[in-house]
């Protein structure tokens, strides 16, 4: 879930001073179009690590936008009115009518993750709690609410930084508790607890949107132009004449324009010895590892995912190179067969899942949903927002049952591609694999490129990891396929 | 949920005849409409007590409809090939394609609902893969699957006489198993863990039917017609050019026309001198139970509802005359004020709950959203199909806060709602409280009957039961709202 927020996003004082004025005056025209029509409420939720910059993001909103119709609620230790009726009541008492904004900082998912990370409830009890919120926000959404929830996400490193700099400075010593420092010491606790809930609790109608905590300028834009996309969407929705309905809600492109693609170096070296050197041992071990005795109690289900020409169908050969050709299957995804477009999009990969012992390479897979499937309109918005969840739902449900579940990701350069593609026209033997269509697709990166960063950030999870592969120098990215693949069977394996 | 499931219908053999025909001939129409336009796949789900005519249901459908298109799944233990996959992966195989029809018998429920009974999982477990069941059939539905799902009841009373009926006959003995007497003995408890699994899966866009089992005429019919009027909607919904998404199902009427209400008898009898005495020794224990040291770590929370003039006020004013002025508020409930429209409409009860130590009586409550808002359009049937779910979550949390919640519901006869209205009109004190309004709502009473059913059927849980006044004799109906109260005060505080 915090890949992209862990990039080191920043924008410069001029950028910022740049897009500044004008996302006020947009955010104060859209807050006033708000009031006149009535037609909805927002809430805004507000959470995160500590020192992300929550309290200073909350604050600008209110100078930018007309404080007399922003009500900022914080939620602390509950009064004793609150305490004396359901944990929820206190959170309706703040709910804003039609056309206000309501932000709550620190809501109904403050308790839960702390009481997660210090151990005072178990997992299926966070459970409970999550699936009361998930129906808890469906109600709010089906009843019109606009709910617009941001996470404020700051590194391990970002966090420390940040308490060490206050320390060092006597005139905001003062700020540093002991509990900030007790915070820090459970920092990997926390961010698995908050990486769970935000998972489970990003729908379709409902998504968390992560902030990168660490710029204030940069931070600062990232929510008021997601806050205003949201709301100008919204108000276009209604003007439409369509009833005040959750819209799905795909994110908003980064301000600093970096994302996970483009931050990949893509051309990494790595010469034809120390490739024959190491393909020859990571072969070995992975054959090691699927005859293994350990392995007869898991299958194996590889995700290939990347651009055209990326070199999905080399790696793959190296792979099943170690494989006993009983023992797995390549499924190729194209489009879909008469019979399974008669089922829902999943059922084509549930009916391919390998049994105990066996391993299933996909040659693309359900990330078709959001990838081609979005960037051509295959299907509509609400549904591949809500694809996101169905899909780690699925997955989970396979690591559950056992499955080691990897998933890779191949990145070629636009010269690379366009290398390989006349190179592959040229030659006869290769002409087959280039299609008008990947001439087509070459042309829509800038379509893609968002979905498959939105892919990546929404789709990692603790179960199944992305692993992200630079694939301009085939031998490089064929090694690192195989290790990432290995090094998941044999920690899974206990080897 | 299992109220109008053990009133014994009953459909006479004569009446059966007369209705098969046509029923049969319907579902054969619209199962070749189906097959035609393929533009959607049906599943039905069959879960129940044993003995409840499952397998007889399933076999006559089978034999109207055509069977060629009908594909009927029973899954008891899981084969090898299964076990070996996630436990979800039995089922995907079985899901119909797009215009036919699959009957899913013993299902993902059965297993959740043994392993419950005999306390092999938690209550967090099974609502961890409640949950679970909940999004995967969210899915479904966005798919657009049209979801069925009938649960076969029969009373404790019911199943005890069907095996001493298979016994005692040497041609069926053979079908009594060791195990059967097993579960007639855990009856209660399994009864109780498919209440808690049935309310917290009946959701708006999946409600779940309850089927009484003990009469196969009528069983066959309520089955029969529910199916033909979910597909008829369904078609009918997609040849408007709406996408295949589920439209919310209200309840079929019972073919026999016996519901909860219409079995009361509603002309009880009490006179004067035994009603003071009750009166007098109720309002005491009452009286004593909320001034009770154990009922300052509680709340009470009364719900009255009921037909115009069936004596909500008096039977209020009774209660409250046991009570400090301080310790409770009377809520009378009327059309909300601007500022609760501005809100989700659970907003303006959340507002008036009581704090520990305190009462709050609704005169009339939130139920409003399923009885009037549902007969009048105040919103659409979406709106009103979704409340039940999110009511019983209310309520949940309501009981979870410790407060103790009675919901009433007052009925009087036609005749005696006549006499009141005219002897209200006739009196000059009394005129204000008849309006033209109770007029038109005595009109439209054949809407709020179902509506009424409907509710009783999908609101009453184990933590918050309905309790059902006849109210015809006001004496009568006092002393059994106020025994209620009592009871449930005293059996909650430890009295």
């Amino acid at each position: 879930m915090f890949e992209s927020a862990e990039l080191g996003h920043r924008l410069s004082k001029e950028d910022y001073a740049g897009i500044e004025p004008q996302l006020r005056t947009d955010l104060l025209k859209v807050q006033y179009d708000l009031l006149e029509h009535k037609d909805f409420a927002t809430v805004i939720l507000i959470n995160g690590i500590d020192g992300a910059g929550r309290g200073e993001t909350v604050n600008l909103l209110n100078e930018w936008m007309d404080p007399r119709h922003i009500e900022v609620f914080a939620f602390d230790e509950p009064t004793d009115e609150e305490r004396e009726r359901p944990f929820m009541w206190r959170f309706w008492r703040a709910l804003p009518p039609k056309g206000k904004i309501g932000v709550l900082f620190g809501n109904w998912y403050s308790d839960p993750i702390d009481e997660r990370t210090f151990g005072r409830i178990k997992k299926a009890g966070l459970d409970q709690r999550l699936s009361e919120f998930n129906r808890f926000e469906t109600m709010l959404v089906a009843e019109g609410v606009l709910l617009v929830k941001f996470w404020f996400h700051l590194s391990r490193v970002g966090q420390k930084k940040r308490l060490k700099a206050l320390e060092a400075n006597a005139n905001t010593r003062w700020r540093v508790r002991e509990a900030d420092w007790l915070y820090y010491q459970e920092y990997d606790r926390y961010r698995e607890v908050a990486e769970h809930v935000l998972r489970r609790t990003s729908t379709g109608i409902a998504p968390w949107v992560i902030v990168d905590g660490t710029d204030p300028p940069y931070r600062a834009v990232h929510v008021g132009r997601t806050l205003l996309d949201r709301l100008q969407r919204r108000v276009e929705h209604v003007r439409k004449g369509y009833r005040a309905r959750q819209t799905a809600a795909p994110l908003v492109v980064a301000p600093d324009e970096r994302n996970l693609l483009n931050s990949l170096v893509l051309q990494q070296s790595l010469d034809k010895k120390d490739y024959d050197e190491q393909l020859e041992k990571l072969q070995g071990r992975l054959a090691m590892a699927v005859r293994s005795e350990a392995f007869a109690r898991h299958s194996l289900v590889l995700v290939f995912e990347g651009m055209d020409a990326a070199g999905k169908g080399g790696a793959i050969r190296r792979v099943t190179e170690a494989l006993d050709a009983r023992q797995y299957h390549v499924v190729p995804i194209g489009a879909p067969t008469d019979e399974e477009s008669a089922q829902p999009y999943l059922w084509r990969f549930w009916r391919r899942l390998p049994r105990r012992g066996k391993v299933t390479i996909f040659d693309r897979s359900w990330y078709g949903r959001v990838l081609v499937e979005r960037v051509e309109g295959f299907c509509s918005e609400a549904d591949w927002m809500r694809a996101y969840a169905e899909i780690n739902d699925f997955e989970d449900q396979l690591v559950s049952a056992g499955a080691i579940v990897v998933k890779l990701w191949l990145s070629v350069s636009d010269e690379e591609q366009l290398r390989r593609f006349r190179e592959r026209e040229a030659q006869s033997f290769k002409r087959y694999k280039i299609t008008p269509d990947d001439w087509r697709n070459r042309e829509k990166w800038p379509l893609y490129e968002p979905a498959v960063c939105d892919m990546i950030d929404r789709t990692s999870t603790e179960n199944a990891n992305w692993t992200l592969v630079e694939a301009d120098n085939k031998y490089y990215a064929r090694i690192k396929i195989l290790r990432a693949i290995v090094n998941q069977l044999e920690a899974v394996l206990g080897k």
